[in-house]
């Protein structure tokens, strides 16, 4: 900044919006960040690769005292195709082939219509900027300026850490305005989705377009099982063996959806370059640990003993679990048991007790609900306590707790009913009233509470929250009595850097924009559709028209999450996925479960029975037993049968793969043998033969057995 | 030969077998093969590699008039090098990292005592000179010379062409005598065979010494079984609760023992370099189908429509496997009810049809194996009939037909007594009977047999067999008439290639190694192993000794398999391969199964049932449904839990990645900088500013937003 502009800085009023490139990201510091802190980031941020910068473009919104320093990072053009190609981004070429993106034959990859200005989507850029940021990391300095408590090691990356110490408050993606309309037009109007799709994946990057996919695909999975479960209804034809067929087309549907859409899937992440894309094997932003060189990269980080992770998950947070889910299963049954003794009062007392009907589950759902929120709490503790390595791991281990528990939460009681209580009609208006009802409050929990109540609520809050946090964690280095010192610091003299015209529109944006809500990421909409696939396919031996309302409802939900992302919230960071993750397992898992539910169903079906009645109980035990059996031996068949990747993936894969190694070999191939005739030639005092060796006959020898060969002595073969 | 070496010919008995490298192959070509055919392979083994030649070394033996031309083949140690660099063998480098062989860098790969003549093993050099003579492809050439109706089409590979027409009558490695004994002496006296596995590997290559390194692994695991089988037997407890424990335990014991063997298989691989090695994906020998332009390689290649292959698979092969199948069981039970029929003769009759006791199963045996001779033809002409593109999917589909087949063959009858009959003292001895019987007859068949009669027998049919097929396939071209004049043209003018000495010792070890019989794969061996599993595991709930009698065969195993390979058969092809393929899924599916029978046998258990009478029986067999659900689930988690690579080798294994990765990065930002200043520039025409991009302050902003952002023209951002 200060090398190469100082013309620039000179006449700031005289630099417009025309002449700074679009805002990519927004960093807000906090209004009591250390000066010498914020100046060391944003140096960084400008300065050259070498002195360990990210060449960015900075602007900052006017300075006020008393108020966080508000910076607009964005990139040139040029400096974006650089960082694609340093991220080894992938896009299509003209032939249809997705390579990595390579600015020495960037007219590959400019075509139908796409320019320089266009070849990178939204999500890509905003991809670039975030990856530069991260990768600003600590070089010499051995704590943060300013600061000089918070120690730093070589190789930490400084943004993640500010982030963590609250020294930037908030830094986000700002809203390509313009875009954005193009994208929530065709979402809105997209009855499938399939159209869609890759304008939200081009706009909000591989991880939601991902979700949106999966959704689409699912919904479309339940039409059929939808249209037949609504048939029966109509039909209002009782009968089990009818059921029966039912469960076991939708065992074996379910199946061929799940197969269908990780090929499906695979088609789309090799389109949007992500499939053979590494997640990440770098330390996570807060593992801790002693300093150590890492083995594979040889350089400085935190480094904590595996095996303690390892007995901090089995030793500690299994058991935690486990009591967790024994509590939860104890409190389903208590719950039951105060029901049935209301009803016996009932019987005994009339009317007086009927009042008390409803109490028990009430106060049973209010437990859970605490029970729910503080196992959340606990869940993130544990999983943060644990210290696994990378994001990725500790993703995991933290979603699997959750979900276990949402899984218990959800479903114990349904089992209970079904196998304990063997009531098969309480069972069904058991799952028709919970579907309903949880994806009704769904609903208005995502669309309709954040746009009227939570937006104005969280207004107020927000506040709160940041004052107190604000004491809380920079406490110990802004003492009260210190403040005023510090800001009238602020005030004197502004922090040195370029600032945008106080009317650029950029600036509200970013006000406003700021003011939303952070999608944190796909967690809870994987794992509504999750617990809806459960209470579809568990049951659906005794509830066919689950289907149907679960139908209705994800046409609903396709717009409201459009409205949600366009709307609700701030634009969220963009992930680069292959795939759905963990979740592929666990609807896989609940595919496996559903037909052990719905074989014990079936048997325990009395109607089902009465066919029957000449074989024993232990051979129509029997005869499920081997049922459930064949359906999961077939299903494995069938999922191990059907190649995970579509032909024309594996194809493209191949040829892609065949090129690179065949310019390689040819490449090394020259190389090897200008060396050996090099090198054996001289070792053994044999002279080029230059005439032998161009001698064109195609019967001839080559040339170095050639030149052993004639100097007769053995010890050389 | 011709061009190069007119000095050698002119005195060939000058050159004696001092001057030649160690022979590695042996072609014998068939006596009634056209002179044309010989002399143009001859050729291309010795050209140039632009010339589509292999450039290896030959010598004939001297050439008798009747008889086939016999071809030494060999290289010179740097050609051999040249075609382990080309064909990406991994080599331990002195850090201890696995690498590709690279010539450049030959001195990081001579290491520990290696020098330029021991760093290739036995193995390796075969592997590559097998590899040049496989890579010698037909090119203008429109059919084999001399056979003008043998076509050929580009890139079609010639020697498997003239092994399959048998114009070249066999092939095969000549035995390094020295360092074979070397081998054999290591292996007699191992005990456990850790030790000799890589001298095994180093000279009958990877695919053997995978399957020994098997061997004694699996007969380590049988260590602990055995014990407590034996204990089992001394002690003479028949109480079945204990029976019970030792069923679960080596349920769990087998799953640790497979997963525990899949890493140390990694492990293995890694150090022998074939961890990550591609297994051929060229479409294999005997592939029929039009020629197509292979869309990832761009040559041509026969092309069979993958549909019409499925089509097959499913439509014939799937039910005539399934039928010979079922005709299988039928045979079994029919052989069941003939000997009751007969059982209840005796009862009447007395001992008159006493001597008809053995007769059904008798029977049944000569029936079962004519079914199996049989079933193994119809297997392998299915399986060619398919005509699978690969070489690996062709294996793979004959394999499982024949497992499939085995497994049907040597179980149903025990299924039968165990789930139909239910007479649990029937079904133990009759596994013991039927693991020792066969565990004989493997040893008897394997060792002893092709010492002393097979041999004698071999010598008199290959003759027989020689003659036969001569008439036979090439009988459409060398008519009877024809072939005086043939002889004599060969009598006349020998082919002029470099003869060995004719008391060169070669040329007695390579007839005596042609006279050998041909180890064709590891098939039978593992085979017997999966039959021996079975038989251990399977109904280990019944018959705790069967552990015990499958160790001692074990310990014999290793021996007789040892003398096997360096005595009585050629020597045999490498392989490399990264594990032990399908048969650790086989394996696997075993184990699975293994729960099942177990938990089946001991719920069929009258003394189990006795000691809890008050349960119901449908109680009794939802326990046991419970109990096969809950250790399926303990195993699937087991096996997922371990990690398939251990630490070690994941840390190399990325260690070298990430090295090779950066050094692409920084050599590629090298040149994509360049070549964004260089276009980008003179597209704007903005001057080099070259006093402005060489600044050193570390604040300056970078040389490409500088100098465009000095234009102040934003349609550049």
């Amino acid at each position: 900044m200060r090398g190469d502009s100082d013309e620039d800085r000179g006449s700031p009023e005289g630099l417009g919006a025309a002449h700074i490139p679009p805002t990519i990201y927004v960093i807000k510091f906090h209004k009591n960040a250390r000066r010498e802190a914020v100046e060391f980031l944003l140096e960084r941020i400008e300065s050259k690769h070498k002195y360990g910068g990210a060449e960015l473009f900075i602007r900052c919104e006017p300075q006020k005292p008393g108020q966080g320093l508000v910076v607009h990072v964005s990139a040139t053009k040029i400096k974006l195709l650089e960082i694609a190609e340093a991220t080894e981004l992938q896009k299509a070429t003209a032939d249809g082939l997705i390579q990595e993106l390579s600015v020495r034959e960037l007219d590959q990859f400019l075509h139908g219509g796409l320019t320089l200005d266009t070849i990178l989507t939204p999500a890509e850029k905003e991809f670039c900027v975030r990856h530069e940021l991260d990768a600003i990391v600590a070089r010499d300095e051995r704590n943060v300026p300013g600061y000089p408590a918070f120690s730093l090691f070589p190789g930490q990356s400084i943004v993640d850490f500010y982030i963590s110490e609250d020294i930037i408050e908030s830094m986000f993606p700002l809203h390509e305005r313009h875009h954005l309309e193009l994208v929530s037009a065709s979402w809105y109007k997209a009855v499938f989705f399939a159209s869609a799709v890759d304008r939200i994946r081009d706009y909000f990057g591989e991880g939601i377009a991902m979700y949106f996919s999966f959704l689409s695909f699912y919904t479309m999975l339940l039409l059929v099982p939808a249209v037949l479960g609504l048939a029966q209804f109509v039909v209002d034809n009782d009968s089990f063996s009818e059921y029966t067929f039912y469960a076991v087309f939708n065992l074996i549907w379910v199946t061929v959806f799940l197969e269908v859409w990780k090929r499906h899937c695979c088609g789309l992440a090799y389109r949007w370059g992500t499939l053979e894309r590494e997640l990440g094997d770098k330390a996570r932003r807060n593992h801790r640990g002693d300093l150590r060189r890492n083995p594979v990269t040889d350089t400085l980080e935190p480094f904590y003993p595996p095996w303690k992770t390892k007995a901090k998950l089995y030793l500690v947070s299994l058991p935690s679990v486990g009591l967790c889910v024994l509590a939860a299963l104890y409190l389903m049954v208590l719950a039951f048991w105060a029901e049935e003794h209301v009803l016996d009062w009932k019987k005994h007392y009339g009317s007086v007790a009927a009042i008390l009907l409803n109490v028990p589950s009430a106060i049973y759902a209010v437990v859970v609900w605490f029970l729910n929120f503080y196992y959340k709490k606990l869940a993130v503790f544990l999983t943060e306590w644990e210290n696994h390595r990378t994001q990725l791991e500790h993703d995991w281990h933290r979603m699997a707790k959750l979900v276990v528990f949402e899984f218990v939460n959800n479903f114990s009681s349904l089992f209970y009913i079904a196998f304990y209580i063997q009531d098969l009609d309480m069972l069904r208006s058991q799952v028709a009233t919970m579907l309903i009802v949880t994806q009704m409050i769904n609903h208005f929990q995502e669309a309709l509470l954040p746009l009227v109540v939570k937006k104005a609520y969280l207004k107020i809050s927000a506040k709160v929250v940041q004052e107190v946090r604000a004491h809380k964690t920079l406490g110990t280095y802004f003492t009260p009595p210190a403040r005023p010192v510090h800001e009238d610091a602020v005030e004197e003299q502004p922090i040195p850097v370029l600032s945008l015209d106080v009317k650029d529109p950029r600036i509200t944006q970013a006000r406003e924009e700021g003011e939303l809500d952070v999608y944190e990421d796909t967690y809870d909409d994987y794992l509504e559709l999750f617990l809806q696939f459960g209470y579809v396919f568990l049951f659906s031996s005794v509830y066919p028209m689950a289907a149907f309302w679960a139908l209705l409802n994800n046409v609903l939900e396709l717009k409201t999450d459009a409205f949600k992302l366009c709307r609700v919230f701030r634009r969220p960071r963009v992930k680069k996925v292959p795939n759905i993750g963990v979740w592929q397992n666990c609807f896989e898992l609940l595919g496996y479960i559903a037909v052990g539910t719905n074989c014990a169903l079936l048997c325990l079906s009395p109607k089902l029975r009465q066919l029957v009645p000449t074989v024993s109980d232990v051979e129509w035990v029997l005869i499920f037993v081997m049922s459930e059996h064949l359906i999961l031996v077939a299903k494995m068949a069938l999922m191990w049968l059907m190649p995970d990747q579509p032909l024309w993936v594996r194809e493209a894969l191949d040829k892609v793969a065949y090129q690179s190694k065949m310019a390689l070999r040819s490449e090394r191939g020259k190389r090897t043998r200008r060396h050996l005739s090099r090198r054996f030639r001289s070792v053994h005092g044999v002279p080029r033969s230059g005439s032998r060796s161009r001698g064109t006959t195609p019967v001839e020898s080559n040339a170095v057995n050639g030149a052993i060969r004639r100097r007769g002595n053995s010890e050389n073969y």
